[in-house]
């Protein structure tokens, strides 16, 4: 392509991406698509010859963005919502065009150092020791997963080179991400050595429950290594108490792993900071700036007090990629698994600097005002009930019904194509769940899907 | 950031980076940094409010692209030389807008479907076969480490509930990529019951050898359970036999996983697919369209024809994940243990339609004759030996001289700016290694990497 080409289409793509910003309302927000769909609109074979820019272009407006489920519509509340922003658009766009790869400090200096420059900063702005390390992957699962493995290196050294030692537990609550215990398999612990630790009736983890668990997994001889405690849970973001499981932690030498992938990103306003209570005592934490920090996927930050050991677990370092060491010059491969590292802190600089600690603190600020709004609406209405607290921008109720009434409310609404709401089970009974995080969605919106929900309860 | 400002700081961006692939030599290939130095550059602390654009866009411009390593650069002919072409720049540019999670089908059905879409042209395209199974990781490192669990799940399904089981085994050549040790590691089979298979004198497993170890590690009571093939290793590019490895595995009913990272692109080009002969009995290939299919980091396809075995070692869903079962929406988070997935498949499905296979195969072509003519200098050379045979596009050589001489062959020409080579150590004796893999790369370049070499070696 040449550059008058790249600057044609390149103009093209950036005004499709404005006006998409502007409207994102002109796509329904659930892809209103049945399976297969997109398959059987599309060729079967991939052509032999190349093809004008102006067909894919085309093709793309025509037959791939309707077939998205719009995570930037602002009636987008299902899951975590979340917001890719303009700034960290252009940073990505930017790190796609340079396409470096830093594996190791030689092969591309600024990939390395942003990443670490970032992300002390990000320590800054979250009130978490300065002197911990600091890394970017790809997700919040595979951080995870890197913290399980750390804590099988830190209780059993021998696992890197025997294998897993058998015995070895992993502790988190029964409402923690399923990403633990998928860790806990994947490092060869094993799903019978993972222990889903009961929650109280705010589904926080019973800090007694896992003093207790632990002394019987010692009794009987096991060999207990890692607890994960979660500060906002998937279903309910409720918060684990920290401070107690860091000292069940430090007694038993476990690791203590702090999955903050949600939540993490309220560190920047001090008002939420009561919730971050004894990270500071963690091994490692994750949190996830491409959730709820204005960052397009992937970016996910992970902390540790301890990269020797992560490092330990990890390092592998073939003979073509050696090179002298120096502390200045950290190579990222050593902390895990992938090798290639693309240049995704970029993004999170531009964004950091774009919008300051200030102005992405505000963003959540209003995410949350929203929420609080909505589960007084809730807590209000007499035919609706709130199945959980709500610290933070997610709200979880149901109609006082069925669960299949409950169902049938969340089919109707997603079915509108303005709003799209996630369940969940709480306590064996079906519940709603609306989730703020996009920073297209205002009060408006919200309201709007209260209103809808009405009309669907009207309606059963 | 108004739709207005988008445009103007996207036009800017995308001017830019029409001007820098426009020449990509306004830079030095490695950057002429210090370790520290773009650390030092930058302030230690994040602003508490936002920022202009101009002045980001500025900084990234003076301070984050001189300490870029330059893939991009003609010159650049380290490690496995990539592309990140044009039409992929615009795919990841779109993908980063529409900052979609395709964790599940419903969650972004286009993320899925393209993927299998995309994939599905890529088994065509290489021959491999069409009922096969793919995904998209984001590294070969952790596609790997994927293959080595499902090995480990094949072979011991309570691997996944009561922990990995001692006594399994995996092997690969000791030319094999670092990624499948590493994969070993991770799942807990341990570097002990890592084996590296001896390779002949052509750098290729010896399956006599594999044989061996087999016999020798079942005679001892341990558990062979995956063997790693590797077409087109990475100092070398040497091709291992993969009919007599896919004999012996099928035999002792091992998962035999293919590592076609760098190589695999060239099954698009039918005059090499005597490379990948027996691939197709593989239980599982990886090939990386962002190492040499002109697509920008990170994109690593990953097929398998068992993946019911990859999704019974990994699939695990939590409650506010269940969608009902449909054949034709795969839940891909099923697959693996990222949870969140970004939409690389459109960057990948851009490339093809672009290039189509017969643009793809030529380029391929261009950079194999490159390599193929530089070969032939080094044999007519009487200073210079090759090192290893040249079957596709990297050339190892050597200065007759010491390996300190040879090491301060490559320092010179690195500190060139014009031309980055790596080195790597073979039958220990430290080697030079070229590696033609960027579309912007010529005979001119070649040309001049040679001469360079020669100043080099005549100032010793």
């Amino acid at each position: 392509m040449t550059p008058d080409e790249f600057r044609r289409y390149g103009y093209q793509t950036i005004d499709w991406i404005a006006d998409y910003l502007a409207h994102p309302e002109r796509y329904p927000v659930l892809a209103p698509v049945k399976p297969g769909q997109l398959t059987d609109a599309l060729p079967a074979s991939g052509p032999e010859r190349g093809e004008p820019m102006e067909a894919i272009l085309a093709d793309f407006d025509r037959l791939v963005a309707p077939a998205v489920t719009h995570w930037n519509h602002p009636g987008f509340m299902a899951y975590f919502a979340n917001t890719g922003s303009e700034p960290g658009i252009l940073g990505e766009l930017l790190s796609a065009a340079l396409n470096v790869n830093g594996m190791v400090w030689q092969s591309s200096p600024a990939v390395v150092e942003l990443e670490q420059v970032a992300l002390r900063w990000l320590r800054e702005w979250t009130g978490l020791p300065l002197d911990w390390f600091g890394l970017i992957y790809d997700t919040a699962s595979v951080a995870s997963m890197h913290a399980v493995a750390a804590a099988r290196e830190a209780a059993d050294p021998q696992s890197r080179t025997r294998g897993t030692s058998p015995g070895l537990v992993v502790y988190a609550s029964g409402q923690a991400h399923s990403s633990i215990e998928k860790g806990a398999i994947a490092v060869g612990i094993g799903q019978d050595n993972f222990r889903k630790v009961p929650v109280d009736a705010e589904f926080r983890m019973r800090p007694d429950a896992l003093a207790e668990m632990v002394g019987r997994d010692l009794a009987a001889g096991l060999h207990p290594c890692c607890v994960c405690a979660t500060v906002g849970t998937t279903a309910t973001t409720s918060v684990d108490p920290v401070p107690e499981i860091a000292d069940i932690a430090e007694r038993h030498g476990l690791w203590l792993h702090v999955d903050a992938a949600y939540a993490g990103s309220l560190m920047l306003a001090p008002e939420f900071r009561w919730a971050f209570a004894g990270c500071d005592r963690a091994d490692s934490l994750v949190m996830n700036p491409h959730k709820w920090l204005l960052t397009p996927m992937d970016c996910s930050a992970f902390f540790t007090r301890r990269p020797e050991v992560l490092r330990s677990a990890f390092s592998l370092i073939p003979e073509y990629l050696r090179t002298a060491f120096d502390p200045r010059a950290v190579n990222l491969m050593d902390y895990g698994v992938p090798l290639g590292r693309r240049f995704r802190a970029l993004k999170l600089w531009f964004v950091m600097r774009y919008y300051g600690r200030e102005g992405l603190a505000n963003l959540l600020r209003a995410h949350v005002a929203l929420a609080q709004e909505l589960a007084a609406q809730v807590d209000a209405d007499s035919r609706f009930e709130r199945t959980a607290p709500t610290p933070f921008s997610v709200v979880c109720f149901r109609y006082k019904g069925t669960d299949d009434q409950n169902k049938r409310i969340q089919e109707r609404v997603n079915s509108t194509g303005e709003i799209f709401i996630s369940g969940t089970v709480l306590n064996d009974r079906y519940t709603l769940r609306i989730a703020i995080g996009n920073q297209a969605t205002l009060r408006s919106h919200v309201q709007r899907a209260w209103e809808l929900i009405h009309e669907a309860a009207d309606a059963l």
